[in-house]
């Protein structure tokens, strides 16, 4: 089939995700063209080099013209700039979405800028690696992955229907769901496992020299799982915990509060709390898999990539 | 070179490490003859199934018979009921090993029924998958980590030595450690980042089912990673907080502490401290790749994995 979705897009940001959006949209034939800026210099060349875009426009208002849809690509925090300062040079009818990880404070902070006859309908694809910037993108990221829409006041059901479209034609299952709702379950899902890891990895900077190197060398037998994560883009993280701050902090009473049971546990040696709560949490594992979130292979593959001479 | 590091090894346990062990010293000829046994029929007949031991015996005491290394590879808080039950039919001059993830306890347990004449080297293969029991090892397991060795007073030189080239030989690499100072590096490396996994997937277990099972379905946004670690053996990680008490609570302390610090950081709206620290664990990241402990790539080909038919 060759229709496309969108005849013209607009990438704000060329980041993982603006990047990742750039390179499935044209291998998959799903929009004619795309136009795109970057807030840095640096990055508006890369992309050029990368040629990844069919215009790369020095600002968000130049990049906007004539596009029937514009993905805002940036870290939630600067979302509400973002809309404002496009909303005067959006094509009448055009469909304004986002890929942040938290939505009610994006429908909040874009919303209001919204002209009438054009559209808001916030999104957040479920895909990402640790990496970050316009060369750590791939068209492959949104295959198979869950694209989650959220639309509130501004959407339209034509809008939401090709959005929904757009992301499938992308690789993406779409879902529709409640900003609110949406913010809560990635909390635990999402915000909550970042935030842990950024911890436990800070902790272990703040460790004596000695201890830390230790630490690393050793990382395999757990902490290593958690470096990952923590390795994420640190602007886009801060964003999500500010803008995310009610059901971040209700999650995270949440777990402080069973980790307390934990370490009451321990210290009291009451061996049947533990493998009770250990017991438990592998079923969760297996429904995961089950859920076609994850493979049941151990260790990804880890031990050949790292041993590349073993037979 | 065909000469064997051991004439005959004995195996007390054959989950995954066990199970491990009598398939690498096999595959790289490392040993003659290898008997072993297990405590429940079934594994015993699993093990006979597979093939992996010369000689399976009913109890640890006939399996020990002649044999000049004894492997314990039980939750480390069976590991002084085994050391006593085998103690009185060792052979003379045997070496007693372990493969804990506790080795203080695992001395304070053990040395006592060490007969004189015979040698206790613990030691602790930083190596595993979240899978356990006979069928789950693999003879590359070892290849390329890190094995601790912890000598006490039943240790001598030169056990210390022939158990360095057995492990050597397995394909690991073998550092000399006190046994106090191994329990605090695995507290914090190993221990904290499983308790931790094990009580974030509790507190999902814990949530109303209809938002568990979206937890479940949008798990690939970081919980997932979590659920990997918290799938590992109940009964071997309970016997780990207890035996290593003090070092994980220590730890888990300061764990808490600095999670506090980042929750009233996000009640406070304060982003800098946020992004500081999110910045500086990105670099303990690229120490845990440098350090050879972890490939690059990211997400470890998960995504192909779960998407065979992506191209």
């Amino acid at each position: 089939m060759s229709e496309f979705v969108f005849d013209r897009i607009a990438l704000i940001g060329f980041g993982l995700i603006g990047s990742s959006i750039a390179r499935a949209a044209r291998a998959k034939g799903v929009v004619r063209e795309i136009s795109g800026t970057a807030r840095s210099e640096k990055t508006r060349a890369r992309v050029r080099e990368l040629g990844i875009a069919d215009k790369v426009a020095e600002t968000p208002a130049q990049a906007v013209e004539g596009a029937e849809l514009v993905i805002v690509c940036v870290p939630v925090g600067a979302s509400g700039a973002i809309a404002r300062e496009i909303a005067p040079h959006l094509a009448p009818g055009a469909i304004v979405t986002d890929v942040g990880s938290v939505k009610s404070s994006v429908i909040a902070d874009m919303e209001p800028h919204i002209p009438d006859g054009c559209f808001l309908v916030p999104g957040h694809p479920i895909a990402g690696t640790e990496q970050s910037g316009p060369d750590a993108g791939f068209a492959e990221l949104f295959t198979n992955r869950w694209c989650i829409l959220t639309p509130g006041e501004k959407a339209s059901p034509e809008a939401v229907e090709k959005l929904t479209r757009f992301w499938q034609a992308l690789g993406s299952d779409v879902e529709i769901m409640e900003a609110g709702h949406h913010d809560l379950v990635l909390a635990i899902t999402s915000h909550i496992p970042h935030l842990i890891a950024y911890n436990i990895v800070g902790t272990v900077a703040d460790l004596e020299a000695d201890t830390r190197s230790e630490v690393i060398k050793y990382s395999a037998s757990g902490f290593r799982d958690f470096t990952r994560i923590a390795a994420s883009d640190p602007a886009m993280w801060r964003d999500v915990f500010l803008a995310n701050k009610d059901a971040v902090l209700e999650m995270l009473g949440r777990f402080s509060e069973d980790l307390s049971g934990l370490q009451r546990a321990i210290r009291r040696g009451d061996s049947e709390t533990l493998e009770e709560l250990f017991t438990r949490t592998r079923d969760v594992r297996r429904k995961v898999i089950d859920a076609g979130q994850e493979t049941a292979e151990p260790d990804f593959g880890r031990i050949r990539a790292i041993s590349p001479e073993t037979d």
